[in-house]
């Protein structure tokens, strides 16, 4: 069982800032618009889109119709009856954190070759979204439908199939040297996904106090760590990095990608809903068992009884009595210390990252693009 | 609209015999003991259990429990409960293929090398199985109760996008210079074989006379012909065999793979309960729209119209009037000539086939394994 801290850490401070660790987190940028305020990052993010998009653009393009159809609804470029759409299709961290980890070790050259393996990343992360969805049932996804229920189960689960058939094939048809090592790479970290996949669903079936701490924190290494790291190692190999640097990065991306699954779980519970776009306090409703939950139910607490009992009986009603329960619930967690606790894991997986990082990149200005990404997704608000 | 042959074929008479076409179909064989009596496919496929086998056993060793739990039972391995199981893991006939591929054009030592990749191509095939099921709500396969229905959906589609994973990167760790190409190939059938499965789910939703002929034709090319031809060009690729060969192997496979489904759908009206481990007439019960029931329903004869009339109300029951109905629809099916399109269309296809395989293998000696398994699957009886 974890050790809580005392005191409430400051939301969104989970990132070690310069002079406290500047030492091994050192960044480039120009002070007033470094990666902290998130700019760097949104540029990147930007850009990604930009290099990313025209290649899943082109591989959309080579799937029959039924299937691509579901893809593009899928990553918000077109309505379900097929017009175009504006679209949303997530915020590219993934293919981002595989073109910036190619620049930092390889610089521009190595970034320029890394694209098509980025949007392979992509693809995988997006297949398992779809799949996801039919098997938790789970109906919005982006603000929209998710696919199963516009296109049925069949052509969401088809449709992630062709998806993932694409992401390798993408790789396997890529002559870079890179190539062949990080389809190997990419392969592994779905059978991975699967597995945290399967571990979530079995978790949510089991009784509350059947529940460690550790079950939850190796289900969601697997579910979001392992394709966040496997995305910086594929960007390292494009890189022509050696094993050391490779295992690095992915270190790298687990750790931060532990640390933002910390942040979503307490978004999840203490989220404003005007910017998560979820009833508050929507992941206590459903009784998910996420982290800063089962820190609180496994904390031995007085607290964490009342939490226990709470969470024995479903949630029902969006009446004012029902948002009432939902608020004595979000008290039971943070009074047991499972907010705290979440805070201070996630600045300490934080800080994990920045020094496994600092392993492969030692420079602290070729480091900073990965190191913004990092601290974008973990201080994101919704 | 095809033509329809006006007497019927013999049941499994769909292989050009030695003397009609044995310029094309030239085989090895001592006579006595030659292909078509399947005793060489048995062999092969038993000798291609005993090399495949422990390449799929070694990969499912390497998969998390969850998903190695699921693969096992599928392949007939174990028991719902984890236990030993006989097994009853299918005929191996791609893999076989594969193997028989790479022999015909590249002796022992390519055999040797493409064991992986038959393994892989296996996997494809399981993992689609898997997909299927849940999808088409199917509650048996060979013989037992399906992974959705023993492990629920989420661990089936699990299980199924590990396999699938696992297969291509089966070949990305394969330092044979054709595991490349291989994977690709393999990739791109996945896609076909989604839009295959794809068709065919949406052919079943829909009206019995809004359905054509090619439809299916090409449906069931994609869902059956394209794996068995992808199979048979993978074994190429291993042989060091050039792209008008692979292609000339791929297109055997296809051509014998739709021959195949040819004459599973007649088994699907026709067959023997003892062998098939179905009720008589199942396919019909379900109000499938086999290739032999669609070539009935446009064929313009006044059988045809019972046919239609017959199909549009849902079959009930299994008492003595159930059982007269699916003779009576059987019978039309055959009186409207889809028995004999059916067999006229098999013979045909192999017909095909055998002339894409003299293509890319001229020796007869050399094409036996692989004329020896396309007689044998088109041949079966069960």
């Amino acid at each position: 069982m974890a050790e809580f801290m005392t005191e409430t850490a400051e939301r969104s401070a989970v990132v070690p800032r310069p002079g406290t660790s500047g030492e091994r987190a050192g960044r480039s940028g120009d002070g007033a618009a470094g990666p902290l305020d998130g700019q760097e990052a949104a540029a990147l993010l930007e850009r990604t889109r930009a290099l990313v998009d025209p290649e899943l653009r082109a591989a959309f393009a080579s799937l029959p119709g039924s299937m691509r159809r579901v893809a593009l609804y899928h990553f918000g470029w077109q309505h379900a009856d097929g017009t175009p759409a504006a679209g949303n299709a997530g915020k590219a961290i993934r293919p981002a954190l595989v073109l910036a980890a190619a620049t930092a070790l390889g610089g521009p050259a190595a970034r320029a070759a890394a694209v098509r393996a980025a949007a392979a990343v992509e693809l995988v992360h997006n297949f398992t979204l779809l799949h996801d969805d039919v098997m938790d049932r789970d109906t919005a996804r982006r603000h929209r439908p998710t696919a199963w229920t516009v296109f049925g189960d069949p052509d969401a689960i088809l449709a992630g199939d062709a998806l993932q058939a694409l992401a390798l094939r993408m790789l396997a048809e890529d002559p870079h040297p890179a190539a062949v090592p990080a389809a190997s790479r990419l392969a592994a970290c779905v059978v991975e996904l699967c597995a945290g996949q399967h571990t979530d669903t079995d978790l949510e079936s089991r009784a509350p106090d059947d529940v460690t701490l550790d079950e939850v924190l190796v289900m969601a290494e697997a579910k979001t760590g392992a394709l966040i790291g496997c995305a910086c190692a594929v960007g390292a190999l494009y890189a022509g990095a050696g094993d050391e640097e490779v295992a690095a990065l992915d270190g790298f991306g687990r750790q931060a990608g532990l640390a933002f699954q910390l942040i979503d779980d307490v978004i999840g519970i203490w989220g404003d809903p005007r910017n998560t776009g979820k009833p508050a306090g929507a992941d206590l409703a459903a009784r998910k068992k996420s982290l800063p939950v089962v820190a609180a139910l496994t904390s031995g607490t007085p607290a964490a009884t009342e939490l226990a009992d709470l969470y024995a009986k479903p949630h029902h009603g969006q009446d004012a009595e029902a948002a009432a329960e939902i608020a004595r619930t979000a008290q039971a967690v943070e009074r047991a210390g499972g907010r705290d606790w979440a805070q201070a894991e996630a600045a300490d997986r934080m800080a994990r990252a920045v020094q496994e990082l600092a392993r492969a990149v030692p420079d602290p200005e070729a480091a900073g693009g990965l190191l913004a990404l990092a601290e974008f997704v973990t201080r994101r608000s919704s």
